[in-house]
């Protein structure tokens, strides 16, 4: 099903083939990219039965995808998409050296704060470009991807060059994503979009997991916490603008329709949480909550979250 | 083993009998006073097996005690001592009349706030008076109790009369509880006595609650739990303050050295929250979150505390 491309086709990587890396690594190869799998825990699945997106714009089986174990193995490329889990973050400055070469530029589609400062600190910020994903997506078993709907994504840069943002290297990106069928932009303004995607993130997956382990839906109906979810949300809209964010707050009510308009979904946080895996409480909740702290904003409600948060993830499966 | 007293011997009846009720009641029985127990779900086991105290004080059991299901079987009494459930008040509207008469003085030994306005509403303030119990108590058993520590009850009026508080009325109930082995003392102001047993209730109910079920050391070790039991005790104090009620923030650490001193203390609410009994939510968070909200006292953590114990509550065995 591959077809030829010119002598510009990009080389990609994507590390971490969970829901995210998966589904938009999934779209690229779809479409006849040169996408390599690197992936751990689903790779013997994934190599013998390749990869399954069940979605309602479409179910895809691929069945033969060039998957590895071993960075070594796929060598340098142009682009590596970074969708490991951000609490897995270390892992990756073993990872990604065999996939560099001088112009390979990093696309991390992690969640919350933090994740370009960590590559651009480890492999030079002028190749770090971040994703934000606007989709919704469960992995149901290995290999196996429900896409719940959406698929959005805003592409921008960690490091503006003298010439503003975005840079031709973005928008290119930006193409490449397009041409396979993904709605993808580039975005001015990378960390603004972030604090953005928080404002969602920080109440929603947040209270369903203190909450109890509930969906979106079960929080909406919940009258005293929608007072919350919107108090978490000013929480978080006031510490992106004490550090130069600047959102309005009619954000807040946009994203709650959103929300409304999702269902009964339940945040991959939540999932994580109940199947006992890692949570990316930091990310999400503690360096938000640390940075609008340092800039002086009162943020006692997502202090509250991020430290509840913290001691629950600590103590699963503890006895009382 | 009853003893002859006086003319002048106070008739009581204890209404609820579950741990605070039991234990009070059984102190001032075992001393021979003239104690009529009114209980509903424990009344079969109590009037078969009696009442039994395990304590580091000496382990207490009342064989006979006289206990009863109808409050009309009791009659009139001089004391009665108010240790149900406050998400049960509605039903002192019919258990309280066939006890009172014209002189019968209320004392409430409930949790949190709203109890006393409660009685005074509907029976007149000048017979209410409050009792503020620092004791560590389990119910284990249907009319078994384990007493873990301390004792001590504080005692005021809810409604000063023009010679202030407190009064005579009040030193008797003192004078009759010291007489019977219960460390006791009149207070000048019920209402701040209130809100300082909040500023440890407030948080240790609470998080133990949101915290998973876990005792007070399990919170005490977590460091970022203490931030945030601090944070919400200086809370309840600006609450407090703003209602005229001043307890010096010097307080808060006295509160947590008491705490480490109570060693693996598992607080009733959480107990009454994994079994699935009623949680006492308003008249320990909801109250104190409303009066302090009204007066413009910017509550963004004990909010936060009450939403979300609401909804655990209120959704305890659905599914997600």
């Amino acid at each position: 099903m591959k077809s030829s491309h010119a002598s510009e086709e990009l080389r990609i990587a994507v590390v971490g083939a969970g829901a995210l890396g998966g589904y938009y690594g999934a779209r690229l190869a779809q479409a006849g990219r040169d996408v390599h799998f690197l992936m751990r825990s689903d790779f013997d699945h994934v190599h013998r039965k390749g990869l399954k997106i069940k979605s309602a714009e479409g179910d895809v089986h691929l069945q033969e995808l060039q998957c590895y174990q071993n960075p070594a193995a796929i060598g340098p490329v142009d682009l590596v998409i970074i969708a490991v889990k951000t609490t897995a973050n270390e892992a990756l400055l073993e990872l990604l050296p065999p996939l560099l070469h001088e112009k390979t530029h990093l696309l991390t589609l992690q969640n919350g704060l933090g994740n370009e400062e960590f590559l651009a600190a480890n492999f030079g910020g002028s190749r770090v470009l971040g994703g934000l994903c606007y989709v919704c997506l469960n992995r149901t078993a290995p290999g196996e991807i429900l896409h719940l709907g959406k698929g959005r994504m805003h592409i921008g840069e960690f490091d503006c060059g003298d010439g503003g943002c975005p840079e031709e290297r973005t928008h290119r990106v930006v193409r490449e994503f397009k041409a396979c069928g993904v709605t993808s932009a580039a975005v001015d303004n990378l960390a603004t979009e972030r604090w953005k995607k928080l404002v969602w993130n920080v109440p929603f997956n947040g209270l369903s997991i203190v909450a109890g382990g509930v969906s979106t839906s079960r929080l909406l109906e919940d009258e005293g916490l929608m007072i919350l979810i919107r108090e978490l949300m000013e929480e978080v809209i006031a510490a992106a603008g004490a550090l130069g964010h600047q959102i309005p707050n009619a954000f807040i009510e946009t994203m709650i329709e959103v929300t409304h308009a999702m269902g009964d979904y339940r945040p991959s946080s939540m999932i994580d949480f109940l199947e006992g895996r890692e949570v990316e409480v930091e990310s999400i909740w503690g360096e938000p909550f640390r940075l609008g702290h340092q800039a002086g904003v009162e943020l006692g409600r997502l202090g509250f979250l991020y430290r509840l948060i913290r001691h629950l993830v600590a103590s699963r499966g503890a006895t009382s």
